[in-house]
């Protein structure tokens, strides 16, 4: 771990602040035992979460999903988790920069199968928080390289939309683009449509046309996916939804990728071939500026 | 839990028996992070493992899928850890009769990302065991009601055919299945041929053929569905894999499902219309006694 970000001390499980080095959960819990569960990652400056309500709301959207009960009022005893771990790990000052993780598993379970067989066990909630590492220099001045993966993504599974920890096509997917020395994989729905990275959506600029799958494209709703379609408008670009290709990509005068922790990085090659110029393009970089005073903002706020 | 088998007193984790009741587990456990881990189930009678060679070859099938690297000998700490636990639960008499659980995820790795962060960490091994509790017995006497799920399998994606513990799908199929008054849900692929059952796999019978789906058809290749296979021919049926329709399954004249643990489990209807006479056929009948015997012989050995 020598060089790396310092690890967190604290870890906030189903509300307490606990010693990170755990142990926290059982090995009945159905998050370990089957990937029930769901969770949402953010960002935090100045002890401020970023569009919690927004990853709040998708939180239960996907709970909902999966027949998770959430107990009422577990928005509020989040958000003051997250004030005191925050807090605990040096992360509220105003240069507090944060990435957070909030996991809910079905809970821990006894007894085994598919089929939850005892009811009215509460969920597990955990709550994780670690310094915010700036992205590798190359990737802003580079960009990054890109591969689409062999797994492909079922727009009609009921599922799909929803930020399940059940994330093993996920993880072979990266796991999968290192090998052919990408920095991230990008997925194709079963019609070969373009549909997102493994932690990103994805953007093209055509002209002025800034063009992303739609809903439909088997893509979780992300919250800097909105906020990108909503910015497009005010920097003059013609925002669209819509069935995107891989040829699309390829052709593209710029792509970039966006996410909640990562904010905006651009796409520099596909498949091992450019796209665009094989550099990062300015409106992405005008995205991703837009994106970082968004975020500073919000912190100021 | 008024009514229910006992729960165990003591699970293995990690080369140790600990207490059942925990905690035992760092949140940072990639298993419960992202379902990023591989299980096995098997049965035990007599303190003997039924076909656990069958079963550890599998997981590190499930493990090298999933690029999880599984040290030397494990195998044979796994089978001590058996043993020893199915003694501490009583469960290793000559009338013991067991289920096992064997999890294992990629370990507890620090930092956030589905890139593993750190390399060397070792994986998490966990071993479980309840008593076998017989199935209801309506499930014998009247059959089970299965259901097509909403969810279609990918027979090209790279998991399919592995038993990774990101199952959210499969819980999801089972709470849909429990909804329509069903007892298991079966998948179909996305060209709309017959997969498996949530934690099984599907057999028809059809005069002298006893069909099921091949493995190109997204399916686990389940060491009981092996077992049938070979015994098809004793019993004088004539065996296929091959691709099967749900016309196939509705106008069979019986049909089954077949698991580790559960045996094999006559179906009598699917999605809500009967299979065959409705009532459990005499192939079935059959294959269940011969299952059943095959294992009492194992616990014998």
């Amino acid at each position: 771990m020598t060089g790396g970000p310092p690890e967190p001390r604290n870890v906030w499980v189903d509300g307490r602040l606990v010693p990170a080095s755990g142990p926290h959960l059982s090995v009945t819990d159905r998050g370990f035992q089957l990937g029930d569960g769901i969770f949402e990652t953010l960002r935090a400056r100045g002890g401020h979460a970023t569009e919690l309500p927004e990853h709040l709301l998708r939180l239960r959207h996907s709970a909902d999903g999966l027949d998770i009960d959430l107990p009422p009022g577990l928005e509020e005893r989040i958000a003051a988790g997250i004030r005191d771990l925050l807090e605990a790990e040096g992360l509220a000052g105003p240069d507090g920069d944060a990435s957070i993780r909030i996991t809910v598993s079905r809970g821990a379970i006894p007894g085994r199968g598919l089929l939850p067989t005892v009811a009215g066990i509460p969920p597990t909630v955990v709550i994780q928080a670690w310094p915010v590492t700036p992205p590798p220099p190359s990737h802003l001045t580079e960009g990054l390289h890109v591969a689409a993966s062999t797994i492909r993504r079922d727009p009609e599974n009921p599922l799909v939309a929803l930020k399940t920890t059940s994330r093993a096509d996920y993880v072979h997917a990266r796991l999968e683009a290192r090998r052919v020395g990408a920095d991230d994989a990008v997925f194709l729905t079963i019609d070969g449509y373009l549909s997102e990275a493994t932690t990103a959506n994805v953007f093209l600029v055509r002209g002025d046309e800034l063009a992303t799958p739609a809903l439909a494209c088997a893509i979780l709703p992300g919250t800097t996916r909105s906020l990108v379609l909503a910015w497009a408008g005010r920097a003059g670009l013609r925002a669209t939804e819509g069935w995107l290709t891989t040829r699309d990509l390829a052709e593209a005068d710029e792509a970039f990728l966006c996410s909640s922790v990562a904010g905006i990085l651009p796409i520099t090659s596909f498949d091992g071939r450019p796209v665009g110029t094989g550099r990062p393009g300015p409106v992405t970089l005008r995205a991703r500026e837009a994106r970082e005073a968004f975020i500073r903002d919000s912190g100021d706020a």
